[in-house]
């Protein structure tokens, strides 16, 4: 509580005889602090010039995630070996509140704020179906593989609902390094925006399972039936999401009318803007909501609508000022995740659990994906099916990130008896693991698909090529031909795929010159040839 | 510790059945944190939005810092009257190390980031003595006075040490509300200069005399002399600058040749750049020295020599950064303290010592800028002396902040026996008193004195002006004249004068080809009419 004040750590009032309360630090833990402190910094930096240093030499093996995450080990270890360990470890092992506070809303607004409107709407309907079917999918796969796991004594045997939990938490997908080397060797913009669009959704789907599935755990005495669960459940997701668009919405019309662009308060603007997303994670906290779901919600509709009723250099601080938080958020949540590993005591006997783990999401992702591009393809006339290669390499694309971590971070504190530490431990291991190996094969597995230089292929230096008429194609799909087949389950996947095209109208006609200050066709949002990715340099 | 993971506060499990450990919070006292922190941001964004509309209709009586102030008082208020009081306060009532490590190095970096070094270099010896000599004397005098006051039962009786320490603390002006005003009315550069530099440095000579002092308390009893405490003094506040500088030149030269600004990676430029002036705040912690004085001088650096190695686009993004958070900052501080003096239990014996110490506080400022401008004057040709009316403003600007409250908050832990309480509601009570009347009346003085539309008046809209030819006479004074006088005094002032003119050509012949990427005529920082305030409108 008194670490760092500006008080000399050497001279401590509170080390000597003051009478002040609470004073039970020592001069030697607070410069203890100061180091820890100076000590993360210094990763940091490290990790920016080296991510800077790889990139820059087009070695794709080591993804500037993976690097922060080798230097969190590196120097975990170090420490660890050290005598200084100890106090060092109680500065590294921050509460989860920074984590939570801190850490992942800019990170999660981030995600919904670079979301490039074009190539996410005009794949609105599979990123829905991988988002949120495919997401129940594989948490029920996962869940149900490592309970029947642990009744054959393949691992250790958790109950059924915190084997659901586990398969809820571990199904969040984390996008940041893949995405970085898609966006590095530039990819097909469609498989971009499923891969995005997906890993960017499917937090939020996660975190709801995983919230239901605690409520469920903690109320199964009281008799729940399996009604209130889905009750609950959508009750967290489409509040959670209210609130968000809401907000949203309502800064799109305070920056409409405000009049701020034409009066040159930039400082005043940014500052308005940035609080609104911080506004909606507090208020679905408040209520009793996600505000994770929330935060995300609000970033899609701010980019959506506010941001064009911003001025001109407002619009470019605040997607600056965003990129920079959620990097440097980013980049401090991988440094941490490796140095928790090196230091964490961890007991091996979980290696078998951590083995079949990966198996078993490793097969419900394929259950994930390949189920849900086949209803996908269902739908979709035969120009647009999503390819086989595409199917695959969205599979390979399911790295353990920053969200898995957190929900596992946050089952040590809701499940009993050393089960969450299982869950934390195997989650950890498997992040690394998955950071490390398909962060560092990605570019490779994209080469072998024959996915890289497609037909969109973009640059970094292409950037403000403005190519949005190349693929037109895609965005107001022909439903008219092949709807012969008159099979019941294609029928309805089509009037849900024709509401995703008709919410593209009603954005268009009614909702963009609603909130934004702009006349309807001139629409500055789509100029975009391709999202940006949360890394890497970002267009002028 | 659980407070807002994401967790619904309504369904908690840590409420339920659950063996987690440490799960003493309720689901309502989540909830609380909540609305607490939703609470927050509401007035930060009232804060913004009504200051804004103050300034629009030029109504200068209650400027933003006072409307965040009252904003604070109201709401705390309220919630004081409410039943919801003790929930709220839990999560107002914030630790120092929040307000230390998040709140304070912001402000006081953005304090020396946006020095703008024409005006300041030219008057830098005026604002040295006033900053240096001047804080040295006004806490010494406010010291005295408020022993004198104790021994002759006029207020509380304090330690003679432990007033000294409030003479210290009491001393540390704020630039903030005083500073808009005069930007808002456009005064004479030089005013603006004294009164901007003097109050930033002085944060610097305040919290150093303040530690210096409890380290005096402290080891009264090992009978430490006189000359160990000047020793520690200078220990303090040049190891502190020293590490400041190092680090800006450090981050100068690690600019100048990594060639970020060429590969257009604005996002790692940025990020590195954000970086360091917090690794300088640590590292001086860490090194048992004051961050907040090390972090100023680093941004005086950074401005001057980092800086110009940036790519254009991230000078424009940095510049708005530091501005944006640095304002988030200072509103937050304000409302806080209007918030924290509504919930506080005031013991109103404290009335007297409150009413004195801002006789006293008077008396000392007086002390301090007359003396101190008188020896400025006998150092200045008769074209360059301090006018007697800007000395009147100069005296009346000094209205206390940010600075007195922290270091109040910290007396709070220092001393013993509700010695700390005494001074913590007395420094409350005078920066609520200062920020009103002073900063209320700011303009009505300014008027007063005629100082409003001088020579180089500057108008928000007339930023980008360059006027640099205008104030030229005054950075090349002609020492020649006026030197026969002989006063042995007079000499050693005017080497001293002539020093920091030598310092100027050093900057300009060594450092800054040095330290910078750009030619030695060609001053990219130089350019700059007016320093811009921390808030209100920025350039662009």
């Amino acid at each position: 509580m008194e670490r760092l004040l500006p008080m000399s750590p050497d001279h401590d009032p509170n080390g000597g005889n003051s009478s002040s309360p609470g004073g039970g630090q020592t001069g030697k833990e607070q410069q203890a602090a100061g180091v820890g402190i100076l000590l993360q910094i210094m990763m940091l930096v490290l990790s920016f010039v080296l991510g800077h240093v790889l990139r820059r030499h087009k070695f794709y093996y080591l993804p500037e995630a993976s690097a922060s995450l080798l230097i969190g080990l590196i120097v975990g270890g170090l420490a660890n070996v050290s005598d200084t360990e100890t106090s060092i470890r109680t500065w590294f092992n921050f509460h989860e509140e920074f984590f939570f506070l801190f850490l992942l809303p800019p990170i999660i607004f981030q995600s919904g704020f670079s979301l490039s409107p074009k190539p996410f709407f005009s794949n609105f309907g599979a990123i829905v179906t991988f988002a949120i079917l495919g997401t129940f999918i594989a948490s029920v796969v996962t869940g149900v593989l490592v309970y029947l796991g642990g009744v054959m004594f393949l691992m250790y045997k958790l109950p059924f609902v915190e084997c659901l939990m586990f398969g809820a938490l571990i199904s969040a997908t984390d996008p940041v390094t893949v995405l970085s080397i898609f966006q590095e060797l530039g990819t097909d913009v469609n498989l971009y925006a499923l891969v995005f669009g997906e890993s960017v959704l499917n937090d939020a789907m996660a975190i709801s399972l995983y919230r239901t599935m605690s409520l469920v755990r903690q109320n199964a005495s009281s008799g729940q039936n399996f009604f209130m669960v889905i009750v609950r459940f959508l009750e967290t997701f489409v509040g959670s999401m209210s609130a968000g668009v809401g907000v949203g919405f309502i800064s799109a019309l305070l920056f409409k009318y405000a009049g701020l662009d034409i009066d040159n308060l930039q400082n005043l603007e940014c500052c308005l803007f940035v609080l609104f997303p911080y506004f909606s994670y507090m208020l679905a906290e408040g209520l009793g909501l996600s505000g994770i779901v929330s935060i995300l919600f609000t970033g899609m509709v701010m980019k959506h609508y506010t941001y064009s009723n911003l001025s001109e250099n407002s619009q470019r601080f605040v997607s600056a000022f965003f990129h920079l938080i959620s990097s440097l958020a980013e980049t401090f949540i991988f440094i941490y995740m490796g140095f928790d590993i090196a230091m964490e005591q961890h007991s091996w006997s979980h290696v078998g659990f951590i083995f079949f783990s990966i198996l078993f999401i490793g097969v419900a992702r394929a259950a994930n994906v390949f189920s849900c591009a086949y209803l996908v393809n269902l739908t979709r006339p035969a120009t647009r099916k999503i390819p086989a290669k595409h199917q695959k390499a969205l599979w390979y694309s399911g790295l353990r990130g920053a969200m898995a971590f957190a929900l596992a971070l946050q089952s040590v504190h809701d499940l009993p008896e050393g089960h969450g530490q299982t869950i934390f431990t195997a989650t950890t291991a498997i992040v690394v693991l998955t950071v490390l190996l398909i962060g560092g094969s990605t570019g490779t597995m994209l080469e072998a698909l024959q996915v890289v230089g497609d037909a969109h292929e973009v640059s970094l230096v292409e950037h403000n090529f403005q190519n949005s008429e190349g693929n037109h194609s895609y965005v107001a799909p022909s439903y008219d031909e092949d709807s012969s087949s008159g099979n019941k389950i294609k029928m309805k996947l089509k009037e849900f795929h024709k509401s995703t095209a008709s919410f593209t109208a009603l954005d268009r006609n009614y909702l963009t010159p609603f909130f934004t200050s702009q006349n309807g066709d001139e629409d500055d949002d789509f100029d975009e040839p391709m999202p940006t990715s949360r890394r890497g340099g970002f267009r002028h």
